[in-house]
């Protein structure tokens, strides 16, 4: 961290901001400008914090010089104009000496070195025969990995809220009978125990990537967690709440980018692929991109996922329905069975000519 | 609702889209324009429709046509340039033909004809003795109500959460003694009933305006609800998450709007006080702003104070901290006891000047 | 054009209407709905209209009822709620019949069926050696077009600001060693007649994208124009923008997506890859990406450009310098020759899998 | 300006970035953390330098050794992982040790301790008959100076663009007849001298505001410049826009904020009103609000003037037509006369309340 000091900052004022920073243990260094003074805080780069919880557990965050000073307000301290952060306020998440992860959901893994997923199935679950037949197609056409909504997050109140634990059952059951890991939405803490009884993967979806008590909650779970990015967040913030999930002890985080709101209406979200690269340099955690949703239109969603694949991303969810006009929720952005069908051998291509397979 | 052909539609692909519109018991009226052709959906103006729970109570939303095929993909349709909604997808919140609404905060109105409110006290609530310092300032200096939160979402894993149950034990114990009310916000569903023995007011946090769990939640509570703005909904989606809340029961919902996120960085958040006449104009719900949050900068909250009062905001949220040098959370942006006891006979003579009292 | 009343509207506000409509020898017809009536305005679809400027010449702008109402303020007129547009704003821009579009610079196609192209260059002209030497290096790789500024929008006035004629002369010797044709950009109106005589393709920058007097003024140049995305511009304002051109009658307009200004701050600039298709579906123009100036960081560049060729982009306009530690601007974006050169392989390897030459 | 390396940096490369620093006659002071090392660049606060013209006038801006080294791309030298300006860009624009400026229009003065100026008219000068009219309601309103469009920037090329030298003659015979200061819009350096015969304010507009050649030709001109923000412009990009109008030598610059462009659609741009107290704080500039233009819907424009004025707005701007169904561009937004009269009281209550007159 490095503190800038105002031009008329007084030597009482900067002594005071020292003295502050050494009551953390910290050693402050200085340098004097012509006009500015700048102090640079130093210290040992892992300081051992205990996280205290109601519960029994203690865990263990490991945090820098940074993160301590990071909630006191020296910012507002007189004399003082600026803070510049220096290490990352994210540890667990970072990719420093490590590798690129891959996390195993139901046995296909995702990231790392690994073949790029097809992540493919409707909007929600919307009947038994409905998700058996979209399962079988994915799976014919190349997909991996089954997704589908039991719970939804529905802008209105009077909108389909999903079958719940009928359409998990009916989840669980297209997946016995296909072999495809089944992925699906969690909103509520309260149903942890029932999603984890059927679903390989749990999803926390764009609005609730801030929702801090639920990422606590899938971060004490034995599955692996699909991350979406808030369609607000920066990349930062997405990387600290994967932070949450990683410091309650579940290793097992993807990271999705799914669009984000911007001044521009042509598209529903604008689909910020230089969020895959720059992640990648950020994180050792797998980066997918749901092209659905943030196009919404599904005459796009090929050209997107084909320059998704390009970007560099680790899998691609898109949305199938074999009757997108009787879809219950996101009819719109869903292709035809018939157009992904056509699409796969060209990511395939694209795949192959980036050193990837799929 | 308004569906619009597109220029080469046949008339096969228009008597599919009528044919689907009166599958829902609506009228289709048809004008043909040189190169398109655009459909009137015209229906009801008010449908009734239950909407089951897993609990015993059921109840009955009030929608009109456009929420019933909302839900409908008529825009993906063959022939279907666009679909234009007419009629608001909210109902209970909208302004429509009654007048503003004023919320009670445990005996203190908020909106309507009432006077302005402040609101104020430190971000987080850290000890007992800093609530019951801060709570008797405020309250000198002409504060209604307290605010204080005992469970903080934090961007970091690692930085203070709060004291919970005890924050919100402390919080209480203010009241007592100074007879304000208490506002603290919830993050969890789980945390309802020890927070309703508590406060008078539940807020949702910007984070979670579209944490549709914890909305429906809050809507079976007795307690009022304030509800944030999240940083990067609209207009509309606020009002629809409070759509979520009413739609359970719960009418007294108070609205706040505490900046967006955009481009520019000078500012922690855009306040954007649009959003105060716009929101009177749309919904009859009390309107309040946060410009401690949205500025996130103590120099700047009396201006912005100032100017939220002007656009005709119902109640101020303003942060106070006696040494925000400790805080524990958001010290930079709090305001020290003096400058908003000099800051209160401002907003009065403002709030005069618009034919308002404080 | 649809106009839709306010659910209290009189019959007499709603006959005013209609009256307005019809001076303007337009018909209205009308919808009513249970609450709402809806006012359909239709007439010829394309009105010719005169539009007169001081010079001799006189182009005639081919507008439908849309042009014509939408100066007029329907909007404000009592009783009615909003006015929703049904035709485009845009004619000679428009997709429509006819297909995509191909362009020549300096006698290299760009658009329609025509093979990917690759521009390349630095970003300012800063000496004759320099700009030599990277049209060799670009041309050696496989690029057909070199792109270089003399002169430079720079946010700060102390910044270099380009060799204005001399960098031209540099840029025309490198054409004539190399074959390359040239594209350079140009601020000022006064400028154009000296940037003809050097150049093959007029850039106009995203800052100038809404300089009005810029667009009519290359709208009567011989050289065709490149023209960048305003970093805020909507995709229909960029299309408008294009319209401007087109309706002085230069017809040759080259579209540009280059990043636009989004709340995320870890890239320059937020590239939106969605407004290719977008683009394409709604104009027959080429549409090409520039992710050097989008990202702003070279480690990030060659992944944006496989992302863009995949997304359908008619070329590639990529920076390149020799020396980017001494580069007058832009110096971090730069590619190195040698990542340049193992670049180009892999974007034809990208544009052979979705059909494609480069 | 500090440097930050990346925390595998070699000594090697440290040391190349600590010679480059010093071939600019600069020192670099280093502190050494524990992965990484901090280099803090110092040097005379104010170096010289001469900006050569093609002109015979020789201009000397004054800077830091910021922006001597912001030019060169020290960023993407190996081993470095950020660069921290610290010295701001801008100099001439920048508040320091200078009070507020005030700006003469005309001769009535704009900022500093001056009463707030109310300034007003319509969109464009239709006609002698509306200009005078509308002159003359305005000033017995209370208005001081007249704004009136005589060129147009308009996003179609189909609409109204304006009635250019006729429009500034009615200005200024209004100006005759009133005594009203006239401020109207320049979009093309080529109509310098043509305005500068009629007007008495220089209007850039907010699509202008980085016309670099256009800033740089009302630098050079006698009269003071109301520079608009780009609806996406930072507030630091107004500073450096200004500083281009400043460094020419002309030191009459008035900056407006006029909304900025975000994903909030209710409103034609969100007012950001955090800007008038930010632009206090950073420049001794007058600082003015268009209400008009930001929310661009007459029946909220005047709760946004109130609020606009509180926040510290030394002069509003804001549009009044006495016939707004008929007005040929932006006739929704413009105020009523009767609507007008009835404000002008109220912001007088507000300006007293905040200390000030109008």
């Amino acid at each position: 961290m490095i503190i800038i000091t105002r031009p008329n900052a007084t030597e009482e004022q900067i002594a005071r901001v020292v003295t502050r920073v050494r009551e953390f243990g910290l050693d402050a260094q200085i340098s004097r400008g012509a006009s500015r003074v700048i102090i640079g805080v130093i210290g040992p780069e892992a300081l051992l914090r205990e996280k205290p919880r109601g519960a029994s557990r203690v865990i263990i965050g490991v945090i820098g010089p940074e993160a301590l000073l990071r909630e006191k307000p020296i910012a507002s301290m007189a004399g003082v104009e600026a803070i510049v952060p220096v290490s990352k306020a994210y540890k667990l998440a970072a990719r420093d000496s490590r590798g690129a992860s891959s996390v195993s959901v139901g046995g296909v893994p995702v990231g790392g070195e690994e073949d790029v997923v097809l992540i493919s199935g409707p909007c929600s679950v919307e009947s038994r025969e409905q998700i058996l037949s979209i399962a079988r197609i994915v799976k014919k056409s190349g997909a991996k990995i089954l997704r589908g909504g039991a719970f939804k997050p529905r802008t209105s109140p009077y909108s389909f809220q999903g079958l719940r634990e009928d359409g998990l059952r009916f989840l669980a059951e297209a997946r016995a009978e296909t072999g495809l890991p089944v992925i699906t939405e969690i909103m509520d803490t309260r149903d942890l125990s029932v999603i984890e009884k059927y679903a390989d993967c749990l999803q926390v979806g764009t609005r609730n990537m801030q929702n801090f008590s639920l990422l606590k909650e899938v971060g004490r779970s034995r599955l692996p967690v699909l991350l979406k990015r808030g369609f607000s967040a920066t990349i930062n913030d997405l990387i600290m709440s994967a932070e949450y999930i990683l410091s309650e002890g579940n290793m097992n985080v993807i990271l999705c980018e799914r669009g984000i709101r911007t001044f521009e209406t042509a598209a529903r979200y604008t689909l910020d692929l230089s969020a895959v690269p720059l992640l990648k340099a950020k994180t050792h955690l797998p980066i997918i991109v749901d092209p659905t949703h943030a196009i919404g239109l599904r005459e796009f969603v090929p050209q997107m996922s084909l320059a998704a694949l390009a970007a560099g991303a680790d899998a691609l969810m898109i949305e199938v329905h074999d009757s997108p006009d009787l879809a219950k929720s996101d009819g719109d952005q869903a292709l035809l069975p018939t157009v992904f069908d056509e699409l796969v051998p060209q990511l395939r291509a694209v795949a192959a000519a980036i050193g990837r397979d799929l």
